[in-house]
């Protein structure tokens, strides 16, 4: 049984890896949910969607999130009745949305709706999020906080992060199925995602972090930092607002203690001896997945160099 | 000002007429909620849509409900995700319910709520809901008792109806919207709508009736029954498991004290000596609507009946 810890795109992508070329229910994916939040009165669980969309087979391969295909005809109609239509949600990405806020508000968990959701589509691999309980991760910014879709969506992310709150964590718990996921667990794999406002939530639901590192098995990550760049979203901006090294080291850093090897790409091989300084073993491969056998290939990757760090203990 | 009493879509018909032929903001429709209810945790509110959508010009013609050529990827969607999916709700149509479900959680009365909307559709009638508070009509069947929806769409009216419940009736009161509208009314119309459950549940809303009754401006009734059937929907083996006369005549007597003239279809002339006996004028008129002129027409003939009965006095 592998547990990945993912956000949204990026790391949806190595989980759909794993997905494939590990047998059916030895993957339990962990989502980051402090990006959730409420438009129109529904709760919108983006990397959650995202990690299942894109397990299901069914996710846009144009954008990453939101379903292939999908139209826009309810969004439309919204914003006839004047409503704020920055968000893009299509129809049938609404129907997730809709069916998951009237279970939730009839009282059932978000681990239970989810489920519900991912074995509707098809998918025989768990998707966890990280909590029960609604966390918000706000940024803070020269203009003031924000909300993390009004930052992330709706401002194109073009604000620098001064700061970082996830709201509602201290209220948190670790939930019985990630608990148990992560007991099982031969290995862990943090997916390359944000490790500030992906990774960096799921680690901060208290007793998660301190679980992860006092994990027997090995735990793994690839860095989402790639020659100095984000692959994709704002983790390379904000590590450096922050005051963070922008690379596959200084995200090595921010995971220290937590991870027993890094996956950088081959572009960034010159950073090896750096991490390796820092306990970790490295394994270097090519990281940037743009179809469906790269995945694979870096799932594969991954899986051999947790083996290998397992054996050599 | 003419305040017009309808429930769905052969209500809407008039009511269309009526918007057409009157000066702007000269018409205001009370429509009944006791059709509304809730599905995939969204209110919907089947009778003011369907008034709202035929005066906006976005009805489908092809049903009378829902909106013209509207899509249905969302219900398809939730098909998926396990929903029963017999009440059809296109994806335009589901914006309709998910801007209303925000609003009303939100605190707002389904009379301002249903006036946003209709604005923002750029009615210029008002459209009013018979009351803010939840009533939900169940009808009593030899199976049982049923959800008007479960018994109206779902189980496609096939049950005989022994009776009706307004459930919630009770706690209902008149809106000061719907009080005011009467009040500057010149006269008020009975659209062809179910008198038993569309008009039905308006009258039962605590004080409506009795103000509809000592109303001073003439009241006139167009009879939703012609040859003895209904144009549309149940309310001829309604009419007739409740004990009632199926036809203009029954109908007639259903309002008296309520009404000052009925309008009846040419094919039910013979019935009009008997109408008049229970103190009503009938006008005789062309009152099938199979087109937008046919509604204008038989508004403008509805409305010199009133404008006679007016005078007359």
């Amino acid at each position: 049984m592998i547990v990945a810890l993912a956000g949204g795109v990026g790391g949806a992508k190595l989980a759909d890896g794993l997905y494939r070329v590990l047998p059916p229910r030895q993957l339990t994916v962990i989502v980051n949910t402090a990006d959730d939040f409420d438009i129109f009165g529904l709760r919108v669980c983006p990397d959650a969607d995202t990690v299942t969309y894109t397990l299901a087979g069914v996710a846009n391969p144009a954008t990453g999130w939101g379903i292939a295909d999908d139209t826009f005809e309810t969004l439309r109609m919204l914003g006839r009745y004047g409503r704020d239509v920055w968000f893009q949600i299509g129809d049938r990405d609404f129907a997730t949305h809709i069916a998951r806020t009237e279970r939730l508000r009839s009282g059932a968990s978000l681990t239970a709706v989810t489920a519900e959701l991912v074995t509707a589509l098809g998918v025989t691999a768990d998707i966890l999020p990280m909590c029960d309980e609604p966390v918000a991760t706000q940024v803070m910014t020269p203009s003031g906080p924000l909300e993390f879709q009004e930052y992330f969506v709706h401002r194109h992310q073009s604000d620098t992060v001064t700061g970082i709150i996830f709201r509602g964590i201290d209220q948190a718990r670790p939930t019985g199925a990630a608990l148990g996921a992560l007991r099982e667990a031969t290995a862990v794999i943090f997916c390359p995602s944000n490790p500030v406002v992906s990774v960096g939530p799921i680690l901060a639901v208290p007793g998660l972090r301190e679980r992860v590192a006092r994990h027997p098995g090995p735990r793994v990550a690839v860095s989402p930092i790639v020659g100095g760049r984000a692959l994709r979203g704002p983790a390379d901006r904000m590590l450096e607002s922050l005051g963070h090294e922008v690379s596959a080291y200084g995200v090595a850093a921010l995971y220290r203690g937590l991870v027993d090897g890094m996956v950088i790409d081959e572009i960034d091989a010159s950073l090896a001896p750096r991490i390796e300084a820092l306990g970790m073993k490295v394994l270097i491969a090519p990281t940037v997945m743009t179809d469906s056998n790269d995945r694979s290939s870096l799932a594969t990757r991954v899986l051999e160099f947790c083996e290998r760090i397992g054996q050599a203990r």
